[in-house]
C-alpha cells in the first residue's frame, strides 16, 4: 500500500510539474476554453515546452500550431483536453499509443467517460477531471485553466472548477494569492484524497481550501488532514448539507435524527478542520490565519471608543463561537487607571475620549489586556485607523501604535483582530504588515476570530477502553440486543424470555414488581400495543400475557423488573456506521419525545470519558442530570460508561449498523437501560 | 398635546433648516471639532449666513471670525457648541439672553447638564445633545458634523455618533448616500422619537436607519416607526442586547427566560421595524430596499450555473429566514425545457452549460421561474455579470440579459437579487440600473433578501375580544389569582379555599378524588413542601392537613381535585409589562423543566387567536399538542383561548406586572389551569 501511495504521488507530478504539455484543443477565442488553457500554458514557457494542437490553423497566440499530438516534436508529459465531447476519446488513444502519462480533462459531457478512464489507467497514466476548471501551480508556473491566479499560499482542491474559481477571485481580492488550484472535476481517475496527500510536500502551501460535495473513503481523506493539519496546514471545508448518507430510510431516531453534515462535522472537530459555510468565510478565515496565530482559547477582550461600536462588537462576538468575559475586579481596575475617568474599564473597554487625548492608549490598553491572563483574543474596533485619514497630522503617530499592537500580538502569541472604519488608510496597511489582520466590517473581523478559535490542533482523544467488545453473533430482537450489550457492560433491569403464560408467571416469581411485559421482536413496540407496564402481580401478569398473545401470537416476550426509581432522567445512546465516514455516537435527551426535544449531539466513535462528558455537557438537558430544582443529581458517570462503551462497540464491529439504547433511564444509584435495539449491516454486495 | 408635538416640529426645524448658524470653538485644525464644524457649515453658505466664533483669532477657513456671540452681526437660529466643556454653559446663557432658539451641544462632558437642559427648554429653545457628532440634512446643504455626507435616501438616527458615522461611511462605500443624520447625543432635550416623527414630512428619506440603546417611552416611539412604515419607510433598527429592564429581578420563569431584547423584537415585529446586528446588515439591506421592491413571502427560486454555487446559495438561504422549496413536477418539467439535458431543473436550477451555450438562458431561466407562482423571490449566482469580463465581446449581449431581468423583476412585482463573482463588471452595473441588486458574495446577496423579506408590512393584528376584563383589586397568593383568572374565563379543576382540617374534609365532600392541597400563599410551592398530590380519601386528607399544617402554619390552604386526565401536555402562558414597551405575552414549553427546555416566545400583547396559533407554531413542542406517535391531539383552541384572554388582561391592567399559568395542563377534551401567579406592579413612585 506504501508503495502504491508513493508511485501515486509521483505520477501526480505530473500535474504540478511537467515537464512538457499540449494542448489539444487551442483556440483565440477569450470566450473558449481553449484559449485559456493555451494562454495560461504559455505563462510557463520559460519552465516548459508548450505545444498547441487545433488541426483548422497553423498559428495561433503568435505560436506555431500542431494538427495533432502525433505531429508535435516530442511525446508531452502532460495533455490538456479541450476538444468538443465526442472527440475526446480519439485524442486519448493516440496520446496513450505514443506514450503519454497524463491527462487534464477539461471538456464535459464525455461520452464512455468511466471505460476512458480505465483505459488511461490500465496504460499506467493518469486522468484528472473530466469536467475540471483545469490546474495551476505557483511554484512551477505551471496554469492550464479557465482564469489567471496570484501566486500565494493559499492551495484550492474543489469538486466545483467555478466554486473553486470563486474562491481564488475573492482570494485575489483580498489578498490572498494560490499555492495550487486543483479542480477535480468527475475525479474518474485521480481523487481529492490523492491530491490532498499530495500536498503534504508542497511548500509553498500554508492553508488548504477544500470544496467536496461527497466523502467517498471518508476515514481516508480525513486521516490525510489530520496528517496536514499536524503539519500546520488547515484544511478549510465547504461541503453542502445534501448527500446519499442523509436520504437513506433510518430505522432509529439515531438515524433520523442526525444529518449526514452532522458527521462531517464530527469527523472535522476530530481531524482539525474548519468547516466554514460559504466562499467569503473561508477567505475571511484564511486572511486572518495567515497574518497570526490561532488563540489558545475561545475568550475575546474587546477594545474600542464608542460604546455602541463596543457593545455591537460584544454581541456579534457572543453570538459565534467566543465569548466575552467578565474581567476580574483587579484587571478591570488596573485598566481604568490607563483611562481618563468615566471611560468603561470592564470588557468591552470603551475608551471614550481617552483615545483622543492620546493615541497610545489603544495600544497601552491593548499591551495590558494581552499581557492578563483572561482572554485568548482581543478585537480592537471603530475609529482607530481613521486618524491618519482625517488628520493626516497624525499618520505617524497613529503607524506607531499599529506597530505597538503587532509586537504585542506577537509578543503574547495572542491574536489582535482589528475592525476600522477606514480599512484603505496606511495605519490598515501598517497593521497588516505588523500581523494584525484588519476587516472593513465587525462582522468580518469577528467572523475571522471565530474561524481562528476554531483552528486549535485538534485534542488527543482521551479513550483509553481495556476492556474487550462481545464478538458474538448478531440475532434480531430487543432479547439478543439486551444480551449483547449486557455483555458490554450495560445494565438492564432483572428480567427473562418467556413464551407461555406459565412461563411468565414462573419468571415473575423471581423478580420484584411491578413488571414489564414486551414484545420482544417488534421494533415500534409501544405503537403496536406490544408494551405493557405496570403489572402489580401474577394475576395481572396472566391477564396481561393472555391479551397481548392474543394479539400477536407466538414469539419471543421478555418480562423485566419496571424500574420506579425516583427523580430518574431519559437518555437516547445511539451509534451508527455512516457508509463514507464510518462509526459514530450519539447522545441526547431521551424517551418517546425525543424528536420533539430535537436536544441531540454526535461525535466520530469511539470516545472517551472526557468525551463523553464532554457531550453531556452540549445538551439543554444537562441540568437535569445535575440536579435540577432541588432533585438530586443522577449517575453522571453512568450515562458516562454506557456511552464509551456502545461507542466502542460500533467502532470494532462492522458488522453493526445501528445501536439505540432509548431510554437508558438514569438515577442516583446509576443508569438502567429499559429498551434497546440493534441492527446488522447490510452484507456488502458481491463485487 | 396635538399642539406640543406641532411646536415641537416646528422647532425641530431649526436643526434640519436654519437660516442662519454659528459655529462657537471654530477651528483650522482637521484634528479638532471646531474645524469639521465649521467648513462643514460653510459647504451651505449659498443657503444661509455662517458665523465663526473664536475669540483667538480674527479669520478663520479665510472667512472673519468673530470673538463672542455678541459681537455678531445678528443673532443666529442655530449655536453649534464647540467650546472646551467648562465654557458650554456660559456661552448658552449668552446665546439664550440674545434670544438663540436652537443649539447643538458637540462638546461632552459638560457639568451641570441637566439644568442647562432646563434652562434651554424653559427659555423656549431646544437642544440637540450634548455629546453629538452633529447633523447633516441633505435637502437643505446642512452640515455640523464630524466627517463629510453624501446625499442620498438613508436617514440615519443614532445614539451613539460613531455608529452613524459608520453607517454613512459604509452606506457611501456602497452607493448609498444620507439623507438626514442626527447624532442624538445625551438626548438631554431633544428625543430620538420627536426626531423620527420630524421624518415623517422628509421627502428625501425613503428608509430609516436607527441605533438606540434605550427605549425609554418605546411604546410612542414604536408608533411613530409604525407610522412611518405605513407611508413606505422602514425603519431598520440596530441596538443591543443589555439594558436596565434584561437585568431586573423576575419573579417568574415569565420574566426570567426572555430578555429585553426579545421585547423588542416582539415590539419591531408589531411595528413593521427590521431590527439588524450589525451595520454591514443594515447597509446591505437598505441597499436592496432602495433598489426592488419588498417579496409577499418567503419562498426562494434559486439559479446558478455551477452545482456547488447553488448548492452553497441554497444552504446558505435556507439557513436564514428564507425557504428554498421543491418545484412543483410540473415547474420542474417546464424549466427542464428551458436547458440542454442533463441540467438541474428542480430548485436550485442548475443551468451547467445552458448559459455558455446562450446567455439568454438566464434570462428565460429567471423569467420564467418569476412567472410561476412558487417563489416570491429569485436569487442567480455564479458566473453570470463575468461573460463581459473575460470575454469582451459577450459584453452587449450580457447587458441586454441583465435588462431583461430587471424588466421581468419589475413586471411580476418580485425582486431577484444576484451573486456575481464580478461585481464591478459593467453588466453589474447594469443589474443596478435596471432595480437588480448585486453582491460579491452569496452571503450578503442572501442577507439582503432575507432583510427584504422581513420589511412586509406588519399585518394587523386580529385581537376581536368581545368579553369583558375583570375589574377588581389584586390580592397575593394562588387563590386570589385563581379567582382572578376564573373570573377573565380561565378554567381551573373543582376547589375551595380551606383553613382546617374539618373543612378541608367538607369540602373534599363535594370533590372527586384524587385531590390535591396547596399552601395557597407561598409563590414557590413545591420547593418549600407546599403542594401534596395523589390524596385519594378523606383520611389521607387528615393526614396531609395535618403534616402541612404543622409545616407552614396557618394560611389559605386551597384543595382541587388532580387533574388526571390522560395524554396532557403541559403549557405555560405568561405575560409581563415591559417598563419601556409595554405588555407582552408568553408562550412556552410548560412543567417544572421550563427553563431547561428553552422552548418559548413571546409577542407583544394583547393577541387575537390567529396570533395565539402562530405562536404555538413557533414552539417546538407543538407536535405534542397536535397528537404525538399515535395519542390524540388535545385542545389547540383551548390554548387558544388561554393566551388570548391572559394577553388582553395584561394588556388592560396597568396594575399588574407579571402572570404566570404554568403548568396550563391541555388535554383532548380541554385546557386546565393548575397553578398561577399575578404579581401587582409597584406603585409608581411619588413624583
Amino acid at each position: 500500500m506504501t508503495t502504491v501511495v508513493a508511485e501515486s504521488v509521483t505520477q501526480l507530478s505530473l500535474f504540478s510539474d511537467p515537464a512538457s504539455v499540449a494542448v489539444v484543443g487551442a483556440s483565440a477565442d477569450p470566450a473558449k476554453w481553449g484559449y485559456w488553457l493555451a494562454s495560461g500554458a504559455l505563462t510557463g514557457e520559460h519552465r516548459r515546452r508548450v505545444h498547441l494542437v487545433n488541426r483548422r490553423t497553423d498559428t495561433l497566440l503568435e505560436r506555431q500550431c500542431h494538427p495533432s499530438l502525433s505531429a508535435l516534436p516530442e511525446v508531452p508529459d502532460l495533455v490538456a483536453l479541450c476538444v468538443p465531447a465526442p472527440f475526446v476519446s480519439d485524442v486519448v488513444d493516440e496520446a496513450l499509443a505514443l506514450g503519454v502519462r497524463g491527462f487534464l480533462g477539461i471538456t464535459a459531457g464525455v461520452p464512455g467517460e468511466t471505460e476512458l478512464a480505465a483505459r488511461i489507467r490500465s496504460a499506467g497514466a493518469r486522468l484528472v477531471g473530466t469536467n475540471s476548471l483545469g490546474i495551476y501551480d505557483s511554484a512551477t508556473d505551471l496554469s492550464l485553466a479557465w482564469g489567471r491566479f496570484t501566486p500565494g499560499p493559499l492551495a484550492i482542491i474543489s469538486q466545483s472548477g467555478q466554486l473553486g474559481s470563486e474562491l481564488a477571485a475573492l482570494g485575489a481580492r483580498h489578498g490572498v494569492g494560490v499555492s495550487r488550484f486543483v479542480s477535480i472535476g468527475n475525479q474518474s481517475d485521480v481523487t481529492a484524497a490523492e491530491l490532498l496527500a499530495d500536498l503534504g510536500g508542497h511548500d509553498p502551501t500554508r492553508v488548504i481550501a477544500l470544496y467536496l460535495e461527497s466523502f467517498s473513503d471518508g476515514e481516508s481523506l480525513f486521516r490525510t488532514l489530520r496528517a496536514l493539519r499536524d503539519t500546520g496546514r488547515p484544511t478549510l471545508l465547504l461541503t453542502v448539507g445534501a448527500s446519499a448518507a442523509s436520504t437513506r430510510l433510518a430505522r432509529s431516531h439515531t438515524g433520523s435524527l442526525t444529518s449526514a453534515l452532522d458527521v462531517v462535522d464530527a469527523a472535522c472537530r476530530a481531524a482539525g478542520v474548519l468547516r466554514v459555510s460559504t466562499p467569503d468565510e473561508l477567505i475571511t478565515v484564511a486572511r486572518a490565519f495567515l497574518s497570526t496565530t490561532v488563540p489558545a482559547g475561545n475568550r475575546v477582550a474587546i477594545v474600542g471608543d464608542s460604546g455602541g461600536q463596543c457593545a455591537i462588537a460584544a454581541d456579534v462576538t457572543s453570538a459565534s463561537a467566543l465569548t466575552v468575559p467578565d474581567f476580574s475586579p483587579a484587571l478591570a481596575e488596573s485598566v481604568a487607571l490607563q483611562l481618563p475617568n468615566g471611560a468603561a474599564s470592564n470588557n468591552p473597554v470603551d475608551l471614550a475620549g481617552a483615545g483622543e487625548q492620546d493615541l497610545g492608549s489603544y495600544a497601552s490598553v491593548v499591551e495590558h489586556l494581552l499581557r492578563a491572563d483572561e482572554s485568548d483574543a482581543v478585537v480592537l474596533t471603530g475609529y482607530f485607523g481613521c486618524y491618519a485619514r482625517d488628520a493626516p497630522t497624525l499618520a505617524e503617530h497613529e503607524a506607531a501604535v499599529a506597530e505597538r499592537i503587532g509586537r504585542a500580538s506577537a509578543e503574547t502569541g495572542k491574536p489582535v483582530v482589528v475592525h476600522t472604519m477606514a480599512p484603505e488608510s496606511s495605519t490598515a496597511q501598517a497593521l497588516w504588515r505588523h500581523g494584525v489582520p484588519v476587516f472593513d466590517t465587525v462582522d468580518s473581523a469577528v467572523r475571522a476570530l471565530s474561524g481562528l478559535s476554531r483552528l486549535q490542533p485538534p485534542q488527543p482523544s482521551n479513550h483509553v477502553l481495556s476492556w474487550p467488545v462481545p464478538r458474538g453473533g448478531l440475532r434480531p430482537g430487543y432479547w439478543a440486543a439486551r444480551e449483547l450489550l449486557t455483555e458490554l457492560g450495560v445494565a438492564f433491569p432483572d428480567g427473562g424470555i418467556v413464551h407461555t403464560r406459565e412461563e411468565a408467571i414462573e419468571v415473575a416469581g423471581r423478580l420484584r414488581a411491578p413488571f414489564v411485559l414486551k414484545a420482544s421482536w417488534l421494533e415500534h413496540k409501544s405503537e403496536a400495543g406490544g408494551v405493557a407496564v405496570g403489572i402489580d402481580g401474577p394475576e395481572q401478569l396472566a391477564r396481561t400475557f393472555a391479551n397481548m398473545h392474543s394479539r400477536l401470537g407466538d414469539g419471543d416476550y421478555v418480562l423485566e423488573e419496571q424500574d420506579t426509581r425516583a427523580g430518574t432522567v431519559e437518555i437516547l445512546v445511539g451509534a451508527r456506521r455512516d457508509p463514507d465516514l464510518g462509526p459514530v455516537i450519539v447522545v441526547g435527551a431521551g424517551g418517546t419525545e425525543t424528536e420533539v426535544l430535537q436536544d441531540i449531539c454526535l461525535e466520530s466513535a469511539p470516545v472517551g470519558p472526557g468525551d463523553a462528558l464532554a457531550m453531556l455537557e452540549r445538551l439543554r438537558c444537562m441540568p437535569l442530570l445535575r440536579g435540577w430544582r432541588g432533585r438530586p443529581a443522577v449517575s453522571v458517570d453512568g450515562v458516562v460508561d454506557v456511552i464509551t462503551r456502545v461507542s466502542r462497540l460500533i467502532a470494532e464491529r462492522s458488522d453493526i449498523a445501528e445501536i439505540e439504547l432509548n431510554p437508558v433511564r438514569v438515577a442516583p444509584d446509576g443508569a438502567l437501560t429499559v429498551d434497546a435495539l440493534v441492527v446488522a449491516a447490510e452484507p456488502a454486495p458481491a463485487p
